[in-house]
C-alpha cells in the first residue's frame, strides 16, 4: 500500500519525526521547500560547520529566518536519531509509519499547511484515510462530571451505530468515555496520542489503548518511546481537529485544551459543536462560551450527523461507492464479498464467512462504509443500493 | 396622566375589553377602521337587525369578511358589558385601565398590529410605560426542576440589581421563581396575567401576586372577574413578548407555551434567549431546540443585559435623561429631589427623605432609571452623571 513513496523519503521523515516538535511551522516551511531528504541533508551537512557570524552573508546560513537555537536543537536530535530502529519498532508492533504520498495518508491533514505532521505512527487494523473520511471528534475535560461522561459515552455509541468513527485523545474523563462508548457499540474509534504509540499515556488507560489498537486505530506524530509534554498535548489537538469532519466539545472549563481543538477545527473549516450543560457547572462554562460564538449546539448523535453529513467536499460517499470495486485492497475486497446480497448481517457472521478475525472484519467494514460499498443498519451491515440509499447515506447511513 | 383620551373612548374600550377575546385580529381590524366608539356603535346598532341572507349585499353586513358567529358573540357580550362597573372596580383596587393614547400606554404593544390589546387593566404603583422600556421577560415551565427554579431566581436577582425590570406570567414554576428573585433583590417586576387583575390565578400565588401589585405591576388585558382559559394563556404570551426588549426561556419542554412567547418575541424583532441545561433533561429540550435556531444562549444576567442593552431604538436612556426634568410627574420629580447629589443611597433612605412609602419610592426610582435620571449602584441609587456614566448605562446601569 505504501509502495509509491521511496524508502529514503520514509527514513528521512522518520528521522524528522524525532527531530522537530509537532506543529513546528519553521520546519514545515523548509520541509516544503527542500523535501524531507533535502531538508535533512542540509541540516546534517551544515552540522559540523560553525554557525555563521551575525554579520555573515545569507549563504552562510542554511535556514535564514529560523533561529540558530532552533536549528541547533534540530541538528542535535537529527544526529542522534535512528530511523531504522524506530521503523523496526513500529513494524514489530504490527503498525506502520505513514507519510504524505501513502495511499493511507489522510489528506485532510494537508489543510494544516506548514503545521502538517511530518508523518503519523499508526497501530491498528483499519485504513486511517478511509476511516477519517467519516469521523467526528468527541473531546472534553479530563476531570469531567458523571453527566459529561454519560453524555460522551452516549453520543459515541449513537455515532458508532450510525457508522461514524469516533476520534478522541485517550485521556481520562470525556476522551475515555467517548472511546469506550464507541467500542461498546462494536464501533470504530481512533485515539490520537501526544506520545509514542508504543508508550500509551495515561498509564491508567493502558488496557483501553491496547483495545483501541486491536479494534480501532492508535495514532500519533511522535516516534516510539516518546513522552507527552504540555505543548505536545496542545499541538496534538490540531491533528484531531484536522483529521475529522467536526469536533464536539462535551465538557470544558474556560481556557481548556478542548476549546483549542474546537477553535482549530473552526479555523480549518470543520464544524464545531458543543453539548450544553447546567449553567451552574463550571465544566460547562467553556462549552457555553463556544456556543455563544459560532459553534452549533447539539444534544444527540442525530444532530451531529445531520450537521457533518452535509459537508460536501469531504463526503465523497454520499451516493454510493467512489472507487471501482477492483481497486480495493485484496483483504478489503475479500470482506466485501462476504457481505450477503440481502438483509443486514452482523459483523460476526460476515467475519465467519470471510474467515477473518472480528476486529479485522470490522475495520474493513468501516473502510467499505467510508467508501460507500456497505451501510450499517442496526447491528448489522448490508450492501449499499445506490438507487435507494442516497437519502440514508446522507443522514449517516443508518 | 390619562387626560388626553376622551372618557367615552375609555368606556368603549372597557366594553370591548369584555367583548372580544385577546388577540382577535378581526376585532382589531374593525377597531382600527372605526375607532373604539365607532366599532361599538356599529356592533350595537345592528344588534337588533336579523343577520343578512347569504346572498344579501355587502351593505347588509356591517362586518364583511368576519364570520356571523363571531359577530353574534361580540354582540351578546357587548350588550351585557357594564364598563362603568368595571372601571369602578379597578379604581376601587387603586388601579387603572390604560388605553392607547394614554401617557402610560406602552407603545411597544403597537408592534402587535391588529392583535394589540384593546386596553390594559393595571394594578401597582409604577409607570408601565417607563418600566417596560427597560424590561426583560423570564419565562418557562410550570413543572420546572430545582435547577430551573434556581436559575430563574438567580437571573431575576441579577437583572434587578442592574436596574432591569423582570416581566413574567405569575404561573407556578419558572414564572414564580423569576418574580420572587426580583422581589427579593428589592427590584422591579411585572406580572402579566391571563385573567382579571382582581382574580389572580393560580390561587396558590395569591400572596405573590398581591406583593407584586404593591412593589411592582400586575397587568392583564381581561377585565375584572375574568378567568383564564388555555387560549388566553397562549395569547397572553404575545403581550409579554411585545412589552419587553427580549425574552429568556429558562426551562421548556418541546411544544411548550414558553416557546410560543419566544417565537412571538422573535417575530416582533425582540431578542430571544435561552438558558441551556443538561441534554438528559426533557425540561431543557425545548430550550435547546430554540438555541439550535436563532436564539442566543445566555448563562447569566450580564450576558442578557449585554444583548438587550444594545437595542438602539428602544434604549433612549443610554446617555442620560431623555425628558427635561420639569416634564416629570410631580410625585416622580419629588423622589428625584430626594436622591442625594453624591454617593449611592439605599431606597429606604431616599424614601425617608422624600416622605413616601418604600414601594412607591422604588417604583419611581425605576421610572427615573428608565428615563435616565438615576442609576443603580449595588443596593443604592445615584444621580446619572452624563459625562462619566455613559459606558455604565450601556451595560445596564450597574
Amino acid at each position: 500500500m505504501n509502495l509509491p513513496v521511496p524508502p529514503d523519503e520514509r527514513r528521512a521523515r522518520a528521522t524528522l519525526s524525532r527531530t522537530v516538535e509537532p506543529g513546528d511551522e519553521h520546519a514545515g516551511r523548509w520541509l516544503h521547500r527542500y523535501g524531507p531528504t533535502g531538508f535533512l541533508d542540509r541540516l546534517l551537512r551544515t552540522a559540523a560547520a560553525s554557525p555563521p557570524a551575525p554579520g555573515g552573508s545569507a549563504d552562510d546560513d542554511p535556514f535564514p529566518g529560523t533561529g540558530q537555537k532552533r536549528v541547533a536543537s534540530w541538528r542535535l536530535r537529527a544526529a542522534a536519531a535512528d530511523p531504522d530502529r524506530d521503523l523496526a519498532t513500529i513494524e514489530d508492533l504490527g503498525g506502520r509509519f505513514l507519510i504524505p504520498g501513502d495511499t493511507e495518508w489522510p489528506r485532510q491533514l494537508d489543510d494544516l499547511g506548514d503545521a502538517r505532521p511530518v508523518g503519523l505512527w499508526v497501530r491498528g487494523p483499519a485504513d486511517l484515510r478511509t476511516w477519517a473520511l467519516r469521523s467526528v471528534a468527541l473531546v472534553g475535560a479530563r476531570a469531567c462530571t458523571p453527566y459529561g461522561a454519560h453524555t460522551a459515552s452516549d453520543l459515541a455509541t449513537g455515532l458508532a451505530r450510525k457508522g461514524w468513527v469516533v476520534v478522541s485523545g485517550a485521556a481520562y474523563g470525556i476522551d475515555g468515555a467517548a472511546h469506550r462508548g464507541a467500542l461498546a457499540a462494536g464501533g470504530a474509534t481512533v485515539a490520537v496520542l501526544a506520545c509514542g504509540v508504543d508508550s500509551p499515556y495515561p498509564r491508567g488507560h493502558d488496557q483501553l489503548i491496547r483495545r483501541i489498537s486491536e479494534q480501532g486505530l492508535v495514532v500519533g506524530e511522535l516516534p516510539p518511546d516518546t513522552h507527552p509534554t504540555p505543548s505536545r498535548f496542545i499541538l496534538r489537538n490540531r491533528v484531531i481537529a484536522a483529521l475529522t469532519r467536526g469536533t464536539v466539545v462535551i465538557e470544558a472549563q474556560h481556557r481548556s485544551g478542548s476549546l483549542v481543538t474546537a477553535r482549530a477545527a473552526a479555523r480549518l473549516g470543520r464544524h464545531t459543536m458543543g453539548v450544553p450543560g447546567p449553567v451552574t457547572s463550571t465544566l460547562s462554562a467553556g462549552v457555553h462560551e463556544l456556543l455563544r460564538g459560532d459553534a452549533t449546539l447539539v444534544t444527540d448523535a442525530d444532530e451531529i450527523v445531520e450537521l457533518i453529513g452535509d459537508m460536501g467536499q469531504l463526503a465523497p460517499t454520499r451516493r454510493g461507492p467512489v472507487l471501482p470495486r477492483d481497486l480495493l485492497a485484496p483483504a478489503t475486497a475479500h470482506v466485501l464479498e462476504a457481505v450477503p446480497a440481502h438483509g443486514p448481517t452482523p459483523t460476526t457472521v460476515i467475519a465467519r464467512r470471510a474467515g477473518t478475525g472480528p476486529d479485522d472484519t470490522l475495520a474493513k467494514l468501516y473502510e467499505l462504509h467510508s467508501l460507500g460499498f456497505v451501510q450499517r443498519h442496526g447491528d448489522g451491515w448490508e450492501l449499499t443500493r445506490p438507487g435507494t440509499s442516497a437519502s440514508n447515506a446522507r443522514r449517516g447511513g443508518t
